[in-house]
């Protein structure tokens, strides 16, 4: 699929204008990012799909100032948390607050909404759940989903510092794009896995534990910066590339 | 050194009563459940310093609904958590909250505070920092610490689930023990420790931008629980050793 492609074929498949711009927006930035299992392949999946919930919206069913809950009513998971993520920007907290999306899947390449939180000056830690597909180091049934983790952080001289990462040794859209075989889907980290799944396993059920409706979600901490540690730490690192910059 | 001596010892440093019982509390936890570098090695480790901050006590600077500020004060790291601790378990979060603890160091087994949390209902997240010990993984300086993230979930029919990984290969007190080399104190992981890398830079960022202090620094999210996903998570493990289970 060719990028210009991306907005015809997502109005074509019934979402309203705005919708198609956010939609298209993850899957071309995550096109440019190279995370190609969140890109563009996934309109084709979208178009496999039997009924597309088009119309349906997110709600936020809790808004406190430390503490927000939104469902997705059914609503793509990309849809809930570009709400929650706008929602953000537009009021951020005075300090601190804690965002959890219940009923949200999928919810693409996490570091797409913490980047664009850090962009408006925002600290943010996001995760979020989906099937379960990584089995425990030692074998056996899928516990959890790869359950990435990204956190993103604002720096008032440049581009935010962005880690993304999944607990998984490759991803499922490898899987399914045929460069990875299926039992390559494991925790990363070879001889030492068991410490990813450890991750895996407390990403899962936080989020299970916060989220008061079976079926996937997502976690989001958004914080207002007290210091600004990034330009330190490039200099430090030396040019050395890090997390989230550009290949 | 001896279990029975830990007290004696501590007290001999001219710690309070109280201080002598929560600090012999986390070495005398940690060497049960074989996190030897968090155990009773760190008396000896402290009978090292030139001058104990023995009077020394942390303090709440901000005290919000969704959000509270603990300064260690020059207090040791670990009274600094457990004070923290406490006051979450004493006035838990109406859903959530950030608790952020500057000049805090060092922190220990971040799992025997984040259980302590889930013993008493809570979900507890917690991630600190510690001296820079981990290069990146093309080599260089080290740029961060081993960085632990630890998640605990509470359950109403049994032990929590209590998960806690640090980002590096081996542990620094493995390093000072003679167990590992230096060069072996690199993010885990083998081929992909730009992993746990990417994870240990978005955690020290995570930290060192909410902490208004330079120096370390530690995280907390405590919300209370929308869901009890640990016996069905459990049962779906059908018996497998899950992360904080006694070996």
């Amino acid at each position: 699929m060719r990028p210009d492609e991306a907005r015809p074929r997502l109005a074509a498949l019934g979402f309203r204008p705005d919708d198609v711009e956010t939609l298209a927006d993850h899957f071309l930035d995550a096109e440019r990012r190279g995370s190609l299992g969140h890109g563009l392949s996934r309109i084709a999946w979208l178009e496999t799909w039997e009924a597309l919930p088009v119309d349906a919206r997110p709600e936020r069913r809790v808004e406190e100032p430390g503490y927000e809950l939104w469902d997705g009513c059914g609503a793509l998971g990309y849809l809930t948390l570009a709400a929650a993520v706008e929602a953000q920007l537009a009021a951020p907290p005075e300090r601190a607050r804690v965002v959890v999306c219940t009923r949200t899947f999928p919810t693409g390449a996490l570091g797409y909404w913490t980047r664009k939180l850090a962009e408006g000056g925002l600290v943010a830690l996001l995760t979020a759940t989906s099937p379960r597909r990584l089995p425990p180091p030692g074998g056996g049934e899928p516990l959890t989903g790869t359950n990435p983790l990204s956190i993103a952080i604002p720096s008032r001289d440049g581009a935010p510092v962005v880690s993304d990462v999944s607990m998984g040794a490759v991803t499922h859209g490898d899987v399914l794009a045929g460069r990875a075989l299926p039992e390559e889907l494991v925790p990363f980290g070879g001889e030492q896995a068991h410490k990813a799944f450890a991750l895996a396993v407390g990403l899962q059920l936080l989020v299970d534990a916060l989220t008061p409706d079976d079926g996937f979600g997502a976690v989001l901490i958004v914080a207002r910066p007290e210091a600004d540690p990034v330009p330190g730490f490039r200099s430090l690192a030396a040019g050395a590339r890090l997390p989230g910059d550009r290949r």
